[in-house]
């Protein structure tokens, strides 16, 4: 059986399993305030250039994404991102628990714009609505398109113009780094977000998020937040072992780049087999519009998503690639992918 | 100064301030355990024909609404309704403050359609998602139009199929059941909804709704919730008073059918003079698109909310006539929209 | 039937009713953005000697103290109040609803002390704990006792020892400031606090509360927050209406000096009959301990709420008197404890 | 340095650790949907007796307890806990972050008695109150005492008589059951609660507890709940091969049994020095009253949390023994404990 799934198949990087089982029988103080985790913090300040940002540890994108966005507003304060955004799909309502509501415009491709910032903020009057507060973006976005450097910097115009917080989810932000269609370095991403996440779990360690804060103002008390939603892991060290790890030798950019060139692989195979693409991706999450007498035989031999209905004959299926994917598995899967069309 | 801002520009009908007098200074326990508060509960629930139900009796109307979702949703539960729905876009996200998404479905016209909640169902799959479980709807609805019998059966139908509370905001259901293009009874109502309010601030009392909730498994404990969301009227009667003068000899439909009739004279009167309207209304909204050089002079004699652009030229004003309404006022305004287009 | 089981079994003063007819059919833009509303904010600002203080009004006690509370703290931050606190034990667990942890400390007669809160702070290490942010007292008490001004001067010094903001809860503010053992002013009341409450509901109009913000840091979007827990009532003029009536030649405090006469009246006699109370009270709260036998006959012809058993032979009744309350029920009520008790 | 500090102070053990790198590159499906999780659930189902119960595994204590408490109340529903237990003081108030108050009862073991949730339960008499609905109870408590199967049986009827849920916190379960002073089996702990977790990180594992649903009222739809809070781990699989590992073999109890002789070897030891305990505990929390020059010393050379002060000249000091602690490290923190004493 093939694994296109999703890019959380496996476990951990050798390197990274290394590093917890050499670790393993050290005794260290609990809850992130042991020496490791001071070592990766400093490691991910200097790669984003930033000593004066803070740096935490957390276990999962939905928690962190709770826990930033709950500490950063205030009751009536709202949530502006894409009707696709993790959080306004994916998340099981885990924004509006805390109380926020999430403000969502329509778009196609992932991809959050000046204009619908722009439009959300036109129609928020007054009181009687919600107020408009934080931006939310992915990058990678969830359809695997990724922000230039100036669309980033146009957000942040906006964003400051109507004083609203940048904040982006990097749940695959290593994968949108090291793609060929980037131009942004990690220091932009820092410099022009207020808050922003470095996804672990989808790039080759056990579990793990950081979240960056480099916004004096939401700062504050954040671990009081942490703990609250139940993400001050016992032994924090597990968190620090393993993004240390990443961060030394660049072992986290390296493990993108790996994963990128899969997609791409794939990406092009299947563009040459004369299937269609739902979006065009810059990274490892490819949407194919599959003929549905395709998926009925690939599914036999591949796990991937089935997203939804394409149309009548087709549908949208979600190939994902990932750090521990092999060669020979995208090849098998083009092979397939061209032996079932053939028929 | 004409006044058709909305239909709470005045105190209370006469005979509802009438019995607020004439009761001032009786003595009775408080938070709506007196006896007129129970007779005015009876009322309803005879005017409902459902003496199973349970009624409370609540101040205003985001509270009312705030009270119910959040009594009747477990916290991962979600609402269905329109994007134009008051809970929506005009209750500072009440709703999500109480933890619960609402997943907005676009409407022209204010009217959510079983088609709508089809398709909020089919997205929602798993526990990665939300999961809708209360459907919203207004009669009339923000835009003025309304529900006829068989769109509200087709709602329940569709409800019963995937197991969803229907629950039915009637800010303004007096308007609705006396406008013309009407054909339901409240007694309808009450037997096609799960739950459902009877809004009395915008049908001539100084304040008050009432919550018919005629669903078994929804009604433990609603005065927890009344109590905890601070609902609970100290000096309750208040409440009492002025529904049991509403639901004593129907004052409660002669009242809307005083501000529909003005309505229809103002539509009519508008359509004449050659104005379009945003949607044809069948309550006391009347939404106009008005030539910015008519809005420039006639907001200068007469209250109205002017809502947004409609294009370069117009504006969308909204018109609202009330119980309070005098058929003067109607006609000129008549004679202003007249004169200021014929110039 | 006498009654003596609230301070809010009646409806309107005189003045107060006659204000509200007076304007009953004036027309008003809604959401207490009239005028009569600007009038009596302004005479409000004028009576606390602050000009800089923003003054909204609401519709009842237990919504404004959520309002308040949720709008001044972060998710994490706690209050600290004593465990007769009106918000600890009267409120359904409305404060916590909004997430907010009370840290209840244990108190005799309804005071909050300095040490209290030295204790609390002490107790409240680091982030394992919730972040003490806001003290919150009730002046008069929930057992009718009341501060002092050296009272409050010595917690204001505490909280701003510890960085906490002074919340007072005044729905019984009018008794406070009138009774015999009172040396304060209401304009030390807004000048030691960070934020207060002007009680209405229980010192003679139909419902409604002044919230009162002196801190600037608190001060922000408070419209959002009272729109979103369904207190911006649509005919809000009708608060406006009758704070301007209260405030209008000192009424506010004539009424309360009445309500706290009969209650000396009344709690003289009692210790004349040989009575014990529970607490001594200042204003109109009498909790006096009842033998059974005098509860058995006195509930039959007397209205007032038996709180809790005393011990075996006993029970704490608690007589509140009003600004309604007629000198003669003072008299008959005590000549009625004077038959029982002699039988 | 010695390390008495927690019982998670080292990685995991060795089998526990061998088990997760012999999977590391097996790819599974995401969020626990997997075959080892599956395993796992059933193993645990098998050692309870209970093939009918609902098993979750979370990542974290507070997590856990926020997430169950959470789904298992409607919004105006309390929780009655001592004043120690790790939801009222250790968890930043997570609960009350999601709407709930607890309702705290003063204990000096951290013991919940039937008196005490009979006192909870006379005093929040109506709806002004919460209605308190959860029994919450940690075994081993935060004081390291246990429930013997009287106790928990004597509560079970409590809460059957008052309608409550009793749900049971065992982070430190395993050592409570393999204590001397036990007399329960992990089958009556499932039999007589409605809930009850199984803690792992305390036990020997890298990060981990067993969520256990009984009550069949309480299990629909858990899973949503789980995502919502952001614990459905992506690589869920981890947990799964870790808590296999544990109930494979027994190891989840011989690990605890270490523990506890540890523990006792410590005891008994301070005891025959002349130390006074705090509390005589069951388990592997030793609270001992340390004189403050021996405290001054013996900080330098031992980690343990020094709880607050005991009296003027002595504090009190937590001492934890875990799985890994060797009995070498006791014998020479008695040894120092030993010398400090006698200068």
């Amino acid at each position: 059986m093939l694994y296109f799934m999703n890019d959380y198949s496996e476990g951990a990087h050798a390197k990274v399993l290394d590093a917890l089982i050499k670790t393993n029988m050290q005794q260290h103080v609990g809850y992130g305030m042991d020496e490791i985790t001071g070592d990766a913090k400093m490691l991910i300040k200097k790669s984003i250039n930033r000593l004066d940002a803070d740096v935490h540890l957390t276990v999962a994108g939905t928690q962190t994404n709770t826990i930033a966005i709950a500490h950063f507003l205030r009751p009536y304060e709202a949530v502006i991102a894409t009707d696709l955004g993790h959080i306004s799909v994916h998340e099981t309502g885990a924004i509006e628990a805390t109380g926020h509501k999430i403000i969502e415009m329509t778009s196609k491709d992932g991809i959050l714009t000046p204009a619908m910032i722009d439009a959300a903020i036109l129609k928020h009057a007054d009181e009687h609505w919600v107020l408009p507060r934080l931006v939310y973006i992915s990058n990678a976005t969830e359809m695997g398109t990724i922000y230039t450097k100036t669309m980033l910097e146009d957000l942040r115009k906006t964003c400051d113009q109507y004083g609203l917080y940048l904040y982006l989810d990097g749940a695959r932000l290593a994968n949108a780094l090291t793609c060929a269609d980037n131009d942004m370095t990690i220091e932009d991403v820092a410099n022009l977000t207020d808050a922003f996440t470095i996804g672990g779990t989808k790039n080759g360690i056990l579990f793990g998020e950081a979240l960056v804060v480099t916004n004096n103002a939401l700062k504050e008390h954040m671990r009081f937040s942490i703990k609250q939603r139940g993400a001050l892991l016992a032994k924090g060290r597990l968190l620090g072992v393993q993004f240390k790890a990443l961060f030394e030798d660049d072992l986290y950019f390296k493990i993108a780049k790996h994963t990128n060139e899969m997609a791409m692989l794939l990406k092009n195979g299947v563009l040459e087999l004369g299937y269609k693409l739902v979006t065009p991706p810059s990274t490892n999450l490819i949407f194919v519009v599959l003929p549905n007498s395709v998926h009925a035989k690939l599914k036999e031999l591949c796990h991937y998503e089935a997203e939804q209905p394409y149309d009548e004959n087709n549908m949208e299926a979600r190939f994902v690639t990932s750090w521990a994917t092999p060669k020979e598995d995208v090849l098998q899967l083009l092979k397939l992918l061209k032996d079932f069309k053939e028929i």
